[in-house]
């Protein structure tokens, strides 16, 4: 669900999250805790894509369990309509909203993804996205796998945090403004800033494996999950439509690599990403039909950025395949099966 | 306009035009005759579009005027609101509409184009655009241009017809079928349909320059139209992305071929076209945000299509430049600058 309104027809995205932080500071109200916490996410969401490729390259999996809400919802909120029952089976709520209004009865925002809930009070602690992936590297460190990367050296954070900004704002946040402009005019202009970054983006990414250094960072992360979306809903659904992602060679081999990178290309289900746009967005596509395009086996083709270098998880090393239970269905991402054929 | 209706949530388009002729038979009630007729076209539209490349490629101008209708248009009519005083200068009526209900008092269907309209008498004769193309191919022989080509050669009529048929069905109207589908199954049908006779054709079209025999025919100014809307209007606003047709080598070179030959690319009018697919059709575009993409100077691009041989215009040659009052504005189409500067 995406939470925003409308400035003279371009959309703004509320930014006012939940400010609550899950930390490992002495004394913290909500402090970090193996099994305590239940981290709410839909696969369909980019926003929480991030959180999930996250937890995955950190190992967090056992430490913090995972809520999967199905890729459409009502006005109301993001439901457990996969599970059976339609029930979460840890926090025994059909609905994220439930979450929400245990922390805050009436809470009057957007009921969003990712969220991180209190599994014994059933609260939501917090769904301020890109604070809550940050903190993920930072704050759950005693967690994390051996050999899990450093997705937030200490060293880079200027420049990723520099990166990541212009990255929200013309690409991640960009594609929204394209699609929910109100008006022409704002409509372009959102479209010129969107390419002008991508532009940018592919100039950099030329000569250069990842966005900073030569390790995967947070700022990787935070640009794969809307490339991902680019070609299958963006291009069409929101107008972004100078050019497909497959046709900047530099971003679209950038791209593949992540994908074909263990964390990234298994955590995206295409099928949950197209219904959740097409079904949900009925005010800019009324009939809800979703396309059946495009043709997604080229995000397994050789992409060729070993040769420019790069450790893509620095001193450590990639994480095993996801959890049985946490695994994307093979027919929602053709690409997922090909890899495996590929690498059998 | 679009004539048709819904069967079981999948769109037919009405295929019962206006039946009559204008005819080289003697005594025809509607006989060729040089300045007699009105052509009623629509740039946007990719039925009227063949018939304005038709009379193009004959040199048809001095004997059949032509007036052209703005992009848009509402539930009543396409509208001559280009023309000063939003009024057509020589048949005198703002709305297409006029001319039907001139020969039709209270005319019941879609008022259409292309249409041939009786200047002395202001009514239209016939909006039955398969057979208005060939007839000017037939019955207008004795006014076409020297050098004319013969779009409908006897010998290959049977060929013609038979792969006009399968473009109609799948491509022409197929890509209508997609983006009107009142449901997912209505639509998957159409998207594969679609998919597989492009399939066909880009096989079909690489070992061959053009669709039947070594010249250009009517079939190829049929297909033609319906390619140079695919990837600014069909591929996203009518959800036909198993791939953008810049994606299908062969079929692609064709579409540029073409589009770089005297008659095709001159008479592609993209504002037009992007205009009235999303401003027309609020029921799928309800924002009516016309989007900037995609970026169109790849259409100049060589083709290397003359390495198979064929004879454009077999024993006749290409036409000369527009008319002046007939040329498509420059920043309307931004390929035909290009090919211009190129030339020069």
């Amino acid at each position: 669900m995406t939470q925003g309104s409308y400035v003279e027809d371009s959309f703004e995205r509320d930014t006012d999250y939940i400010q609550r932080r899950i930390t490992a500071d002495p004394g913290a109200e909500w402090p970090v805790e193996a099994g305590r916490y239940r981290l709410a996410v839909a696969r369909a969401c980019p926003w929480a894509n991030r959180a999930i490729i996250v937890r995955r390259l950190l190992g967090l999996e056992d430490a913090i369990s995972m809520a999967v809400a199905g890729p459409t919802h009502d006005a109301d909120s993001w439901t457990f309509d996969l599970d059976p029952g339609g029930v979460d089976p840890v926090l025994g709520i059909p609905r994220l909203k439930d979450a929400y209004e245990a922390a805050f009865p009436g809470y009057p925002k957007g009921i969003t993804v990712p969220a991180m809930v209190d599994v014994p009070s059933g609260q939501v602690v917090t769904n301020d996205y890109p604070v809550l992936t940050l903190d993920l590297s930072t704050q759950w460190r005693d967690h994390h796998r051996e050999g899990a990367p450093d997705l937030y050296p200490e060293e880079r954070r200027d420049e990723i945090d520099e990166v990541m900004q212009l990255v929200y704002e013309d690409v991640n946040n960009g594609v929204y403004r394209c699609g929910f402009a109100g008006k022409q005019s704002s409509y372009e202009r959102a479209y010129h800033q969107l390419f002008d970054r991508l532009d940018w983006l592919e100039q950099r990414l030329t000569d250069q494996r990842y966005l900073v250094g030569d390790t995967i960072t947070e700022a990787d992360v935070r640009l794969f999950t809307t490339l991902a979306r680019f070609d299958p809903v963006y291009h069409g659904h929101f107008k972004c439509n100078r050019n497909k992602l497959s046709e900047m060679p530099a971003l679209w081999a950038y791209a593949r690599d992540l994908f074909q990178t263990p964390g990234f290309g298994d955590t995206t289900d295409f099928v949950h990403i197209k219904s959740h746009y097409y079904e949900v967005h009925l005010d800019i596509n009324p009939t809800g039909i979703v396309p059946l395009g495009p043709d997604l086996t080229a995000w397994v083709t050789p992409h060729g950025r070993a040769a420019l270098g790069g450790r893509p998880f620095g001193d450590g090393t990639p994480p095993g395949p996801p959890p049985a239970h946490e695994t994307v269905p093979p027919d929602h991402n053709p690409a997922l099966e090909l890899l495996a054929e590929r690498a059998a």
